[in-house]
């Protein structure tokens, strides 16, 4: 499985990604789910996937290979970042198209299907972000619903319900309850696991390439949220009252 | 949706469902989730049902009627609660069978499973927990592995790894973190709704029946454990710090 988040608010964008495959728990490996597409001082665009690796795989290569081969329209080429999602939305339709086509052995069963999170920022309008469901058709994150999960979203979903703000919260914050959200899906469900990728990019931002962040079980931050955070609930646990009806 | 959990601690059982039940967001209605069978004195069982409200219905409208036609085995007849969840996941697939057999009109994809969670004690043992499958075998929980959950059971997960533990954690404590849980799951889920229904049974407490709770939208203490636990983590995130590259 895979946990990914990524937000739109109105300081910026925040993107988190676990890097854990797996088929079975006697299968597990680590892949990178994130993949970044820039322009110096033009355009930042993140990509995460969740989902069949070989499809979530193709896909990332062929938006890569036809960047590199300028086969407009291309990740580099599109106007706008709705017709980036437009475009990885396409490719996805390919992709499954291929490996499910008749022919090649039976199929299995398999599940050739993946979801994507795309966000970032094109110079000449805001930050956007959408989720590209496996139909290849997406939605828009507003102001409204201003974050999306995708992969094993429940475990971590409470607290960022709790916590974020299309218009208040800030980057820092944003960043350290998406990692108080990782904590609690790797907590609960073997299938997430350490290092996280991370970015984060600040609204109209274009001066520096952005820069992805690696946060593994040696990072001393990590380990002070999950102890501060573990700790933390316990006390707000303790202190508040039983019920009398509980003295049965 | 549903959610239901039942815990088995050294202390004694909790349990606890709540009442809502959809076939789509435009059919909600409230539906008792936990059912009891008791002899004084003797034995206190309890059952806590999710999935098709057709199926769990007619599981516990069978399980009724045997005890009052004295059918044995019924679920005052059997002599331990390993022979209740024999029963029960009996009953789920003569019902099963039923609904599903052929001649009817067609079942149009229809899911006629449900998970049951079955626990007490009966004179004579401890107390135990046992999670029936929809396939009518089942699993009985112990001091490793001392609580299930069945229904919307992601969100509400977290908290409860934290807390629970099968030496330690004494009646009321556990029975403060299921309300939390139910609380971040309420907040997470449309489909699981107050009020809820527990009932908390002492090890080795024959003496008095066992008393159900019902805990709606005005019970003050559940007001107070939403606001608490809601103030409580916000206090918490704010007073972990943020780490120096989030400071892009």
């Amino acid at each position: 499985m895979t946990y990914c988040v990524a937000m739109c608010l109105k300081a910026g964008l925040v993107f988190a990604s676990d890097t854990r495959t797996n088929a079975g728990v006697d299968h597990i490996a680590s892949f990178r789910k994130m993949h970044l597409f820039h322009i110096p001082h033009q355009r930042e665009i993140v990509l995460l996937s969740a989902g069949n690796l070989g499809t979530t795989q193709s896909v990332v290569s062929l938006l890569q290979q036809r960047v590199a081969a300028n086969l407009a329209p291309h990740m580099h080429s599109v106007d706008s970042l709705y017709d980036a999602a437009v475009l990885v939305g396409r490719t996805l339709k390919e992709v499954v198209a291929r490996d499910s086509e008749a022919g090649g052995p039976t199929q299995q069963g398999v599940d050739f299907g993946a979801n994507f999170l795309l966000g970032g920022q094109i110079k000449g309008e805001g930050p956007r972000l959408f989720h590209i469901y496996p139909a290849g058709n997406f939605i828009e994150a507003t102001e409204d619903t201003c974050y999306f999960q995708i992969g094993e979203s429940k475990y971590g979903k409470p607290i960022l319900d709790r916590v974020i703000r299309y218009e208040s919260t800030e980057l820092p914050e944003a960043a350290k309850c998406t990692l108080i959200s990782f904590d609690s899906t790797i907590r609960s469900n073997l299938s997430v696991g350490l290092p996280i990728d991370m970015v984060l990019l600040r609204r109209n931002r274009f001066e520096e390439p952005m820069k992805p962040h690696r946060v593994g079980a040696d990072s001393a931050y990590f380990q002070q949220l999950h102890r501060g955070w573990s700790d933390g609930l316990r006390q707000v646990f303790e202190s508040l009252p039983d019920e009398p009806w509980f003295e049965t």
